[in-house]
């Protein structure tokens, strides 16, 4: 593959193309990984402005008719949208944001969108990695606005949050006791909380929703770098596409905020930096897979523990001794 | 610390020793984490004769009033019952399953059983080695039923179907399409699915739930070990008490056909090793973290990756390969 020409056309805004390189640092093969990296260095391009925006909500809050919606709304704008998707569970299923491109009709039919189903994975350090690839290419392919979305609970909201200048919580009216415990961790990192389906018999319920995250993000600790009416609460209706200017206005005052403070520029240098860690250790582990000597002591040691002879954690415990030794 | 004096009270049933020997395997020390191997090593009697089961649901399904009723129905049959929790979203909040002990008042008061609440961590990994070793705590303690739950979406249910014998997921009556779809991938590991809340103007909608997940159930393919009738799906109410022994009696006709055939042995056997090969991945990593060499150069290039003189995947590939030259 002419990795110069595939780069050349991904920067003129070619859909293959980028569909291409994304297909490209998704591959596990080494001399992809290569071409991958020699790739996204001839598109590296530090003055690229551009934001990228998570987005979480558990199944049920209308998540993709929100991103249907919002979506037509910044390229309204002028913008040019490319959805990401991190799922957590495809893991082992490979893939339950099925169908991306069915779940966002209208979106994915306009010219100024480029909506990428979420790949089939087989460990979260290489979502998270390929995932912040893959917004590079969307923004050296034009993209200015890069959300990326993920299911509800766990670690792949964290994950999110890392590799996005503003996190958006997207929630249904109502939820009880247990419900606003999950989501106790994930409030503290949302910018941003909406109440979606603010429409028809549940507008009432809505609003009330959202007044109560209001006053519970109050009451949460105020962070650095927000100006003060952030962390805030709105409530939209995706249906009706009611309250997403006021979202997007929302987004824009925080960014400009933290643009004028410094904090969204040293924010992306922190998450460089701590990509470049995480992407040194998943390497170091991955090569070390690999290893003879490792692998063949794994392997006896191993059938020693399957047979029950050795304790899994002690027998881990000796071989890491005897291996960094 | 005598470990060997902790050893025999943890073995006598003592819960002081017990809930002692689960924070001294939650420790980072290096000294406790040599003082909880020579415990594991100690406690260690593979003719143990336990059950565990691996408990999945979404917030809202009645997870706690559930094993607060079954891990009673366990008791009543004569075992003694531990109840463990790995909670994904820990990572940041430090716990979203809040408060174990209050959720479950009367079972936590219960002489034959023991609650622990999910510890906060740092990194998925690090729960599931803890987790696995508390199991094992747990049942040196004599607590032979160990149920081990999770909150629903995400990689939170393979991890606790690898360290578990069987794997419950709990459902609430009704869920949309994209509800189902998450649960595609949760689904092919569950031994049995419980719908929950069959109990008054909710019971109808309950058994049509589990109409609809026998059905699906018998379109995914067979899998290896399981008897004719299973996977199977049941109603029960927590909140009722109602269904509970037909739900044991299931995981205890679905352990049986499985200690019968062998499965059960060999499944703890690959669940052994695969626990073994992930702590020498893990340990082997964590060592590299504090490796002086290493850290020194990740000094430098990180500081290059976040003022943006470096990519971070480019500048990780480079020190990978150096490092492993």
């Amino acid at each position: 593959m002419d990795i110069a020409d595939l780069a050349t056309r991904l920067r003129s805004g070619n859909r293959r193309a980028l569909a291409r390189g994304i297909t490209l640092i998704e591959s596990h093969r080494p001399d992809h990984r290569a071409q991958a990296t020699e790739l996204l260095e001839r598109l590296a391009d530090p003055s690229r402005q551009t934001l990228r925006i998570g987005l979480s909500g558990t199944p049920g809050v209308g998540k993709s008719t929100f991103i249907e919606a919002f979506g037509q709304t910044l390229i309204a704008e002028g913008h040019r949208v490319a959805v990401l998707a991190i799922d957590p569970s495809s893991a082992r299923s490979g893939g339950s944001i099925l169908g991306d491109k069915t779940r966002m009709e209208r979106l994915s039919r306009n010219p100024a969108a480029f909506i990428r189903p979420s790949p089939s994975q087989t460990e979260l350090g290489g979502v998270a990695r390929r995932t912040r690839e893959a917004i590079l290419l969307c923004e050296a392919a034009g993209y200015d606005a890069v959300l990326v979305e993920t299911v509800g609970v766990g670690q792949s909201e964290t994950m999110v949050a890392q590799m996005t200048d503003l996190f958006v919580l997207l929630l249904a009216p109502g939820g009880g006791d247990e419900l606003q415990g999950v989501k106790r961790g994930i409030m503290e990192i949302a910018d941003l909380i909406l109440v979606n389906k603010a429409d028809g018999a549940l507008k009432p319920q809505a609003e009330a929703t959202r007044a109560d995250y209001a006053g519970a993000l109050r009451l949460l600790r105020r962070r650095e770098g927000d100006p003060d009416d952030f962390p805030k609460a709105l409530s939209v209706s995706a249906l009706d596409q009611r309250g997403l200017d006021e979202a997007w206005e929302a987004m824009l005052a925080l960014t400009t905020h933290r643009r004028d403070s410094g904090f969204f520029v040293t924010r992306r240098a922190t998450q460089n930096r701590d990509w470049f860690e995480e992407a040194v250790l998943s390497g170091i582990l991955q090569r070390l897979r690999q290893d003879p000597a490792l692998r063949g002591s794994m392997e006896t040691l191993g059938h020693a523990v399957s047979e029950g002879q050795m304790a899994p954690g002690a027998a881990a415990d000796r071989l890491v001794e005897r291996f960094l030794a």
